[in-house]
């Protein structure tokens, strides 16, 4: 039996520019793409026209594909032989479940790499001109949703988090800002 | 007058396939290239031959150049007319110093622009295996710097941020690990 081979993959920020030389590679060799709501469109358009292009976006709270069926879908297309590319905006283990699938994919001995991407928690104040650090004003740095965090029901600190770094980043922070959710 | 541009260039992780395209492509048309102790040789020779190539690397506390140095050397070399390419080590803005650059260059006025990088306080665990954060584990992150923050002597509030974050990463914490300098 071939197997195949799963590429957990960060999309960047968004401009192909700010992809990765290996991230380009894996992709221009996909036989499958499995990619996310935040990937931009002329990013998908490096992979083969005949590669197989599954969208597995969400939107909060509506999912296109609920995550168990995504990391079935991985492990599927890995034992058909195909190299699968999953693309993820930003990194992939940053907010991106990219750690659920990677689980997923060990546990059926199913060959992976990951690819790291630039994360917008840190290029996106970089494009606004913010360094997330600087000498004279920041030594720490804390990333942080504003979603609650799945099955644990974690939520975030905030007040202690407020004293306890210099630059705070929230992803995914607008549409929790109700503030029954972020209390 | 012709006027230079410089870049500051996140080189990423070490391995040269996690540069991103626009870091090889301002690489390959650089005039200087000025690069710090954490940048791979191997992406170094992705620079034209015939670009100067100027080593502003440090080690704690051995600074080969000083950062003003550093800072009236783009200007300089900018100002000359170059292509000037600043690579650091990760992102050029998380513990890179960049933000200092960047301000060096506004204040005279030279063309910038900033190329994020793959940051190694993501890359390195994911290569570990360890998801920074984890619908069932972690939902922040915190990067800590285990330097004291230069100018300010503002030092890391370690008793706070144990139980603020989910996930504490510590970039340059080996040297600190004496008790005085982490208290």
């Amino acid at each position: 039996m071939v197997h195949g081979k799963v590429f957990l993959v960060g999309a960047g920020p968004g401009d192909p520019a700010l992809l990765t030389v290996r991230a380009v590679e894996v992709l221009r060799a996909a036989d499958v793409v499995i990619y996310d709501r935040l990937v931009n469109k002329a990013i998908l358009e490096l992979a083969p026209k005949t590669a197989e292009k599954i969208y597995a976006g969400k939107r909060a709270g509506k999912h296109v594909l609920p995550q168990e069926k995504i990391n079935e879908l991985l492990v599927k297309k890995a034992l058909d032989g195909k190299r699968v590319v999953r693309l993820k905006g930003g990194d992939p283990f940053l907010f991106g479940r990219g750690g659920e699938e990677a689980e997923a994919l060990a546990e059926k001995h199913v060959d992976f790499e990951v690819v790291p991407g630039v994360t917008s928690a840190i290029a996106a104040p970089a494009y606004a001109g913010i360094p997330l650090t600087h000498r004279d004003y920041a030594s720490s740095l804390a990333i942080v949703t504003g979603h609650r965090a799945g099955n644990t029901g974690k939520i975030v600190n905030w007040s202690k988090l407020a004293s306890a770094v210099d630059t705070i980043v929230i992803l995914m922070g607008v549409e929790p800002l109700n503030p029954q959710q972020l209390s």
